[in-house]
């Protein structure tokens, strides 16, 4: 049995709990959290989250590339989110390698090269890696002043986040 | 009060009860979901996930976005996942409107244009966008042939995933 099939019934078991039928598309906390894909983040539950309350962006590293931007312009633009949240977290795969080595060991894993993607967007300083993504999302010309933007670094070993730059 | 720090409040009270100090980084089951932002999704918790057990990938749509391939390839390659869910749902946002439209949109709202991002990535057809992400991940150079693939359209009215192309 796969995992996937195991998940499909643990699916089952929601469905039959299911108690949000009629929720909106906007979120109602108007809130959009850009974070990493890490297991050991459940983003919802850490920060008090329940269904239908915010937007959940996610990727390798929590960095704003150009597709979480285009999420988040989305989220602010079509659905009304006013806050946002960038989380990085200490123990970030990102931090043990180089995109070079990365792209190196692929070609060698699968002896081809490939066009996409381009870069693999590793970093070394998890604090300043943070404050560049909310940079990123400050500079962009249809990010509005008033669009509130924070920077977070969440500790996987105690489970607290800490503001990058606290306002 | 804002909604983050309201949140900030939420994460103290979550940090207090922390019991996932020893997690390690690669997922438990070696699992992957690439799903859609949408705030009526708690991916975790309609999967029976736990926190540590699966990568979680989002963005606007759960379109496999070069962003996303980036993220599955380090899933895949760095830290070990072996099966992978792609995730659409109904009532999506990205079945509303169209590129072109939004694009307008920001730039008379905003009064300016911008470089990035060159495309949203809506879609008309929900099963076939499903369809699409799936074959983009399997035609990847860097993605090995024994990788588990399967689609899945997410029931917002009552809780249920329905697999696309079922195995």
């Amino acid at each position: 049995m796969s995992v996937i099939d195991e998940v499909l019934t643990a699916n089952e078991a929601y469905a039959r709990q299911f108690a949000f039928a009629h929720l909106p598309a906007p979120p109602a906390r108007k809130l959009v959290v850009i974070a990493c894909m890490d297991a050991r983040m459940t983003v919802e539950q850490m920060l008090g989250l329940q269904t239908g309350d915010a937007h959940i962006i996610r990727n390798a590293g929590g960095i704003v590339t150009e597709d979480a931007l285009r999420s988040l312009l989305i989220s602010h633009h079509l659905l009304g989110t006013q806050e946002v949240m960038v989380i990085n977290h200490t123990g970030c795969g990102m931090l043990t390698f180089r995109d070079e080595e990365l792209r190196t060991r692929l070609q060698q894993a699968t002896g081809t090269t490939a066009v996409a993607p381009a870069c693999f967007h590793t970093f070394s300083d998890l604090t300043e890696n943070v404050r560049q993504q909310v940079q990123k999302i400050r500079s962009h010309p249809w990010v509005p002043a008033h669009l509130l933007v924070r920077g977070f670094v969440y500790d996987v070993t105690t489970g607290k986040l800490h503001e990058v730059d606290a306002v």
